[in-house]
């Protein structure tokens, strides 16, 4: 590594611990602050320390939220009978953008993994236990990745939940919109088969 | 858009504004920045900051600085009798990754640019004149990119400095290295066997 004046080499390391951001990225980021100015440089630092000190998670469901409730549980036009459950906080704004959904969320805030030593009480799983509970609510959405761990968390939140009387739904798995057949894997296509529907 | 709480939002349109970062991108990093303990926030933020408070330009070569006169300008075991021409302070990294050189360097912070309305006078052309003017240096390396603003640059380099008494040379222009011929467009090929050299 040549060497670069300590602060901007500091903010170039600072930069690679970022997701998707490797060394490249980083100095042409680094450098893209450097020429500019020093109030925007005031305003991504202040943006930073905002996020932690104004943002907490939401009291009914875990989401990232600026208030005690967050939006989505606040917004009384939503529809409180649907529940779609997620395993993480960003995993609401891919649902939010397709316009299609308008019920309530609610965030585990990871899925189950034996082998990480994430078991059941690791996630938010008693909150949402407790909201069906209060009752009202008629069907859960699990909409968990549909991974090893994204479905054994579905499969234990079925045998969960069913039995406090709610419907439980699973996301549906299959061959992506726009995308080829011959791009997918075998356990997508045959996914896609055994969900297939009637036209 | 979705709903992001408001520090969320704000911190992801703060990422977007950096170079080769999208949507996608900023919510990710802002998403890790929220996981994140509040001390590496602080160390990010702290670190932006410091670029642009700590660092200035060199007052001989105008590189980057966190001191009057960078560490190329004050190692004492770099030839000063080569000066290495580079448009912008990053380009010294490239050309010290190789550890080929081992000359000076001066920084024009830009290239000629007529349509752009960048001309002689808003590069740091005449810093490079004094330096010349003093004595010591016999050959002046331009190493501008290979675009039509950097060759313009060069070229004017050329004529400006020849007259001063210094030799002028330009890096060469020709394949990639591990590239394949077939990929490269006529203008860089022309230029390879233009710069062709006996084995």
């Amino acid at each position: 590594m040549p060497d670069f004046a300590e602060p901007l080499a500091r903010l170039i390391n600072e930069f690679k611990r970022l997701p998707g951001i490797g060394q490249k990225s980083a100095q042409r980021i680094a450098f893209h602050v450097l020429r500019a100015g020093r109030e925007d440089a005031e305003h991504l630092a202040r943006a930073i320390l905002d996020v932690k000190d104004k943002l907490g998670l939401c009291a009914v469901c875990n989401n990232i939220s600026d208030s005690e409730i967050c939006q989505f549980c606040r917004d009384p036009n939503r529809d409180s009978r649907v529940v779609c459950v997620v395993e993480e906080p960003h995993n609401i704004i891919g649902i939010e953008t397709t316009r299609e959904f308008n019920g309530r969320y609610h965030v585990l805030h990871g899925a189950l993994s034996p082998l990480r030593g994430i078991g059941p009480e690791s996630l938010k799983i008693k909150g949402l236990v407790e909201r069906i509970g209060q009752g009202g609510i008629e069907e859960e959405i699990v909409a968990t990745n549909p991974t090893v761990e994204g479905e054994a968390t579905a499969v234990y939140l079925a045998r969960l939940l069913k039995p406090l009387g709610v419907k439980v739904s699973r996301i549906a798995m299959g061959i992506p919109v726009g995308s080829d057949l011959e791009f997918a894997d075998e356990v997508t296509i045959s996914k896609a088969m055994e969900g297939r529907r009637e036209m």
